[in-house]
């Protein structure tokens, strides 16, 4: 085990029937306040109407900034710092899922940058003071609610990047299992893609010693496995909600990766997919990380083992030959993304027919997420070409 | 699951060789230390010259409390606050296990309350402001670095109560594996079953709906069963040192228990024991718990599920009948502490071999523990008395 550093202030407030404690919540950062949402899902479901209702009965001054999108944009983050500058606000309010919340950590760092606030994305060192952020989370899937990262895209250049600093870990965040009975089966479903890639990102890893961290992934992972149907099949369903919505949180809140040195393969090469087609996050890493997960048992013996724990102690399989185990395992994962949660599993069905753009995605890929260094197994341009390649096509063999 | 509010503010130093960064770690809450530890171990271990000589390079006042017995007593408590009072001292350090950080909570609360220490103690509500506190653990086994409860022992009334505040929670705290080499094979043991004991106490509870809590319940006992018998055989096993001392974090930080409601019982039923015969609690509580998990059995058939569970779960036992395998998890517990852990599991072999306090002590336990109530299995005094009684001689049959 590694030697780390753990520190996660944010305060939790998990379940129904308490957004009454907002007010009290944001108080202590100040009276005028940046509230940034998304499209239009806040105000159909009455939540917007609520928030605001719920702001009124005290004197806060209320500033919006909407329309954030999925793969949030760094143009609205230009425009939040623009809007926390010009009126002088002293919190974010974010309502919604990640991209809102990643959107929301960028601009409370960017409104005290004084370049581009696109320097803060390609460069994290130059995230410093923050404002403060309380979320009201509506999504189960990144986890950036209890954590100091980010993504954001940009258009222009067809980035997508991560970023973070310790300022940015929000500092309340509410999170209600039944604000997400509303969330629509493809995003439920691309959540559960989300959090099971975070937990293999870094469950999937060389570091020695790592018994408790490996567990906690796998407990984290069978959650995901049980609830993750449960919430597509009854969406109203609060046990499965609120199995999912914690797991999303813990996920990646560094109890699974603290202690371990490594980086991470699918979301690097997932990031070059929605940079270029802008295709929904969860759905493209349940689409490769099958096929990475046999592009390593193909091409490194070393990782049976691996696999095969995570098929005995996860799916249950029984098996002395730790090669077929892992190959089971594989296939098991497939075939939930595939039959227990209804994601499409090849690229054309996300709208992505052609192969033309798949060495340019690669060779980002691998420059971007540093893929051919320390990884579990690392990546040629070559190799993440085949990966690609073989997700234009069903999956037969394991 | 339960609604719930987690905040757990911890700055976590995990790891060798990173106490240099004490000073810089002291020195936001200021400049005059309390410096609170035990016997003589730490000075045995040459921690004590270590840290003293990292403060000195620096202008700290230090002024000392030691003597902080095991089951830590309210004097020492009394003489703490007294000293900060008189020095004006700004924060603890404690260095030691949780018998020095839980004194130094209730030490660091006093120094603010007007009256009697032990008032904080009989009523959690009375405590308040608080000194800031910094730890540096040697024992994996209470998880206090890391939460807001501490336990005092008053010998005059024979009285062991738990009590706790948000404020209370320590601000840093240092958990380096290599400090818990020198733990004897006593402590280790003992530490080990304190550290299954709060899973158990938190993971057959009544709670619906609260998988991910199991899940990662599991993982950690699973963590404890696998390293506490390296770390007995090699007291300098990193991994093994490293896993134990996590996981006896992340057992009682609020991850299992949080989402869930229903009191403990194992541990009120301890504290009586130690109470009136000052024995270890970590013995106390393995020589407990396998006749308390057997009484489960025999007297509610609801409960064998769930140990069912836990044997399939965490000992990998198979087989189709809940009953069956309970008993056979029973046993393994038992065999683990009487085998693997090497601990005396009798309490004539602890020194307790009179029965005449068995009844006192067990009304006790139902009172302070309000074992009656919402707990797993509700014990009256002679349910408790029975578990005890069974306690003085080996167990047989499971």
């Amino acid at each position: 085990m590694e030697n780390f550093r753990l520190q996660i202030p944010t305060d939790i407030r998990f379940g129904k029937d308490r957004l009454e404690e907002l007010p009290d919540a944001i108080a202590p950062f100040g009276k005028k306040i940046l509230l940034t949402y998304g499209g239009g899902s806040i105000k159909q479901s009455g939540l917007y109407d609520r928030v605001l209702s719920l702001l009124n009965e005290r004197d806060f001054t209320v500033v919006e900034l909407s329309g954030i999108a999925p793969n949030p944009k760094i143009d609205s983050v230009r425009q939040g710092a623009a809007l926390i500058r010009q009126h002088e606000l002293d919190v974010i309010l974010a309502v919604g899922g990640g991209s809102v919340i990643d959107a929301s950590k960028v601009i409370a760092a960017a409104a005290f940058y004084d370049g581009d606030a696109w320097d803060l994305v390609l460069d994290s060192s130059k995230v410093g003071k923050a404002l403060p952020i309380v979320d009201i989370l509506t999504l189960a899937a990144t986890g950036t609610e209890m954590n100091r990262g980010a993504v954001i895209s940009n258009p222009e250049t067809n980035e997508k990047l991560g970023t973070g600093g310790w300022e940015l870990i929000p500092r309340v965040s509410f999170l209600d299992p039944t604000l997400t009975y509303t969330v629509p089966r493809w995003q439920t479903a691309a959540g559960a893609a989300d959090i099971l890639s975070h937990l293999f990102e870094q469950y999937f890893n060389r570091t020695e010693g790592v018994d408790l961290q490996d567990n906690i992934a796998e407990g984290l992972m069978k959650t995901v496995f049980k609830h993750g149907p449960i919430a597509l099949q009854t969406p109203d369903d609060y046990t499965a909600r609120a199995n999912l919505l914690w797991a999303s949180t813990l996920a990646l809140n560094g109890l699974v990766e603290r202690g371990r040195q490594g980086g991470w393969t699918c979301h690097a090469i997932e990031h070059e997919l929605s940079a270029f087609y802008d295709i929904t996050h969860g759905i493209g890493l349940a689409i490769l990380t099958p096929r990475w997960m046999k592009h390593c048992l193909d091409t490194d013996a070393s990782t049976h083992a691996k696999f095969a724990a995570y098929g005995r102690n996860v799916w249950g399989i029984n098996g002395d030959n730790d090669e077929d185990v892992a190959r089971q395992a594989v296939e098991r994962t497939y075939q939930f993304f595939k039959e227990d949660m209804a994601i499409p599993m090849t690229l054309p069905e996300v709208g992505i027919v052609s192969k033309e753009l798949v060495s340019r995605m690669s060779e980002l890929a691998v420059h971007h997420g540093d893929l051919s260094g320390n990884v579990f197994v690392p990546l040629s341009v070559q190799d993440v070409e085949s990966i690609i390649e073989a997700s234009f096509a069903p999956m037969t063999a394991f």
